[in-house]
């Protein structure tokens, strides 16, 4: 019988529940939201002590289903004010799951600032203790290996960097690779700041003696798993030495800039002269010609077999950072006006030694641009600008505080945000449906909640023209919304969707396994209902938390600005939008 | 006939126009929010394009009503997101007024930015032209004389600071008072910024051979005056040698002191030990013993006759600032737990050099000294951090950007904010009334716009228990923002409500002022209806914006901090707060 884990830091106490009848159904998302709905006040303060933040694994996380490592993160967000949840690879959740952890939640507030402790897990119990002065206020490539030595070089950590010590709106939240790298981030929100304000700067996750999750209908789970892992061998996108695991997620560095909605220069244009010396074509190329440790489709994440991660080499070959993604290299390339991958690979292994999400802290940089602090593509200033941040100096304080902050402080107007979350790296003006999701997710602007780029772009379950702003785009937006939701609960890495989107019996395997693990009949057809529940409840806590509709909409500049090439503006109209949450 | 001058700052147009019925009845406050409310988008970048900011004298400015020469200013408030009034005394308003403008409306924006212009207005036309190199980028102390200079010392000039010209969302309005000096204000939201969001630095108002506004009805309006006249003058409070002509508005100090809610140490206690130290007695007394410029009862308002202005001179006896008044001196001195006159003098004279709102800077200081910048106490380093701003580093443009700009950038949670505008010098903890008034005030936190002091403590207009938490005081609450909005759109100084409430004859003679210039019927009993449509009309404005309950409330800090001495938490009810204007 799984448990829930719960850690009081007022007075430091760690306690295991029962799994309330309302949460059986449920894991990562759908369970770290309905915990947040129904333990945080929405209009409590995010680093106050009326704010719980929870971890979950997915539903099939630690059976052994395919690509299925997700650990899910829920709070109340610092940077959006609304509820947050995100979620990270590598190998932590899959070990919780193995000890029979169904979720953690943090409650409760130290009175003394500045002083963490460490949570340590295994199969056994649950224990606090004081984090050793040189696990805090170094970076994690440094602090990752000393924890490892102390609690075994098998253990997942889930940990904050400084950045979420500073309780910094922009600081995500580490977990691990298989190969002890802090890589793997739950990014997004501000996650790793109330992870701070709690005073916790790690979860050490031991599942010696653990083993896989118990399954109620082991039949059903083994037909689930064959079909889903048939279908992601088979999709060009997933198979071995398909898109992703060839080129990566960069790969789509091109195919974006093409279409003339990759943000380039703080969301000024939409085609980077520079695009294909950040591909992924070049990361493999790069790789390949420096030798050493360089390595594509890399596993970054416990029981993948995508595999999407690289190592990326110096010119001599050692390691500079594991991974350049697409969002990433974007970010800190094409955003910052900058052509170079070992300026982009510096900067976001700067970003998983400091604790930070990369999309924030990109367009953040994007936009500090545009005030003025560094020229677009001057990479050694962005550099510098990073440790400005990682030193808590009081410019640093306000990069760290993400690109909403920035824009405030400084009065730059072009702020490319939704709910005060950065954008992603797909232009919504020429791209109209996912603007539609980065407008009326529940989460700020975020490509993954309601990936329209799918069929906008890649002809993924169908095809979509990416400049119709009509109702179509409320009905799609709403439907990936909810598959999302449904995704991000079983467990499952994101990037399944390709294949069981356009491989029907890819989406069966997928229901069948979760099926395999609650002992449920639940069918595709469940799917939207369940994912629906999901987002509403979230949507609830938002609205309780104060949005509105004015909360669901792209930033104004989109509306009056062109942008280049196609020079268009963003003009979904309003009632789209409403539409969205309203059908 | 007076005219509405609309200033077009993307073509450089300056055009006069005919006053549309709709606001022949309204002046100051109410014709500022009508025009913001009929012509800026709700969701409009609040320094972008599409923001309008307007300036208005009030109904009777200009007719030598006592105490009546307010300017009134206009926009959607980057400090807030929400509508904004803000209004100054000093004497631009009257000179507007004499020369016929009902209104400038301020509109568009240069497309190259950090360039200025003035915008010079007479008796005979308008113009613009551009801002002297000398005029911009310095102190106000050293840009009025130039000014003056080039365009007479009698002028008036509404200007920005450096503040201003930075977009920093604490910075005002400035006016010159009746000697030329730069320290009257429309200080608060962020006005400051839009103005210079617009590229203009300075309306500069020459009314020579303009003349008293036109009275529709001679007989009401003297008989008006007469009224409201001997009231003031027969009022402790506003009487010649009564409380405010005698020791200003800080003879509140040591009242609020008593009281146990005079914020202190930002908002972290209700009772200062050094108040008797920078109380109005202490001025008074300061001003005697050093002599020289020293004055209390000065006169810093065209025809006021109140006149609680003073200049407060160094040891030497030559001019440190005028003036210190209540709110400056307590945000400086108590809420910074600075027990100095000459210090809370330098830092207030800072922020009329900068363009900076003094109770927005005093309370980020005090948000500033939590954080770690400085030792509460501490008034060399808190002058240091003022220099920081007006030079606009970046720790300057964090702490220019408010209170809590500066509370989120550095994860304060103790701040002391409504709609993220800062609370003035009354704890709503143990004085609940005016807290129902920060809350539910359309212009974020302000004692200005809801009086409710003057029961709770003061016993003006009768007697209310500021301990009691009842639905009482949301009636009251509501009562005092309707009739402020009335005095705001009159043009009177908001003090003139000790003596009308307190002797009805100058209620009386207030709104018979308003039918002789206006040559309307209104009694008393219209008051409330007059007052309370545009309130309403400002919140149908918030709503667009986005606000909603929840931005009517309290902080949550206060709601569980108990605050010495009372040891009390804010307790009103939501239902409370929520009835205030849905009665």
């Amino acid at each position: 019988m799984s448990k829930i884990l719960r850690v009081n830091m007022s007075n430091l106490t760690a306690k295991f529940e029962d799994v309330p009848d309302k949460y059986k159904f449920l894991g990562g998302r759908g369970l770290t939201s309905a915990i947040t709905c129904d333990e945080v006040p929405p209009t409590c303060h995010p680093l106050g002590p009326n704010n719980k933040i929870s971890f979950a694994p997915g539903i099939v996380t630690g059976s052994g289903a395919p690509t299925a490592g997700r650990l899910s993160v829920g709070c109340k967000s610092p940077l959006t004010g609304g509820i947050k949840e995100a979620n990270a690879g590598g190998i932590a959740a899959d070990k919780l799951a193995r000890i029979g952890i169904k979720a953690i939640i943090v409650e409760g507030q130290p009175k003394e600032k500045g002083k963490f402790q460490v949570l340590k897990v295994t199969k056994d119990g649950a224990e606090l203790m004081p984090a050793a002065a040189e696990w805090v206020g170094k970076g994690l490539y440094e602090t990752y290996p000393k924890m490892f030595k102390k609690f075994g070089e098998k253990t997942g950590i889930i940990s904050i960097g400084v950045t979420g010590e500073m309780l910094m709106a922009m600081s995500g939240i580490c977990v691990n690779d298989p190969e002890g790298r802090p890589s793997r981030y739950a990014g997004r929100g501000g996650v790793g700041a109330v992870m701070g304000s709690k005073g916790l700067k790690a979860i050490v996750v031991d599942d010696t003696g653990g083993s896989s999750i118990p399954l109620a209908n082991k039949e059903a789970f083994d037909s689930g798993r064959k079909k889903l892992t048939a279908a992601l061998q088979q999709h060009d996108i997933t198979k071995p030495g398909g898109t992703l695991n060839t080129y990566g997620t960069a790969a789509l560095i091109n195919v974006i800039n093409e279409a003339g909605a990759l943000p380039t220069r703080n969301f000024s244009e939409g085609r980077f002269e520079g695009a294909a010396k950040i591909s992924g074509e070049m990361i493999k190329e790069t790789c390949e010609k420096r030798g050493g440790v360089g390595e594509t489709g890399h596993r970054g994440c416990t029981g993948c077999i995508i595999q999407c991660s690289n190592v990326y080499p110096k010119e001599d070959g050692t390691e500079l950072v594991s991974c350049q993604e697409y969002e990433s290299v974007w970010s800190f390339g094409a955003d910052c006006g900058i052509d170079s991958l070992d300026v982009t690979g510096e900067l976001i292994r700067l970003c998983n030694d400091y604790g930070l999400d990369t999309i924030e802290a990109g367009v953040t940089m994007g936009v500090a641009m545009e005030a003025g602090l560094a020229k677009f593509g001057d990479g050694k200033k962005a550099i510098e600008l990073m440790h400005e941040i990682g030193k808590g100096t009081p410019l640093g304080h306000i990069l760290g505080g993400g690109a909403a902050l920035t824009a405030d402080t400084f009065g730059v107007i072009r702020c490319p945000t939704v709910k005060r979350q950065s954008m992603p790296a797909y232009e919504p003006r020429p791209i109209k449906g996912i603007g539609v999701t980065y407008a009326t997710s529940t989460m700020g602007a975020d490509h993954t909640s309601g990936y329209m780029i799918a069929p906008e772009i890649l002809g993924v379950s169908g095809k979509m023209d990416p400049a119709s702003s009509g109702m179509e785009k409320a009905e799609a937006s709403r439907n990936f919304q909810y598959a999302t939701a449904f995704i991000d609960t079983s467990g499952h890495c994101l990037f399944i969707a390709f294949a069981i989107l356009d491989i029907p019996s890819g989406m069966e395997g997928m229901v069948e396994e979760c099926n395999g693990v609650l002992g449920t009949n639940w069918t595709v057809d469940d799917i939207g209902r369940i994912g629906g529940d999901i987002v509403k409840r979230e949507r609830a806590f938002n609205e309780g938390a104060g949005f509105t509709k004015v909360d669901d909409r792209i930033p104004e500049f989109m509306k009056y600005e062109k942008l280049p090439p196609h020079n268009v503006v963003y003009d979904v109209a309003d009632e789209v939008l409403d539409k969205v949450h309203n059908p």
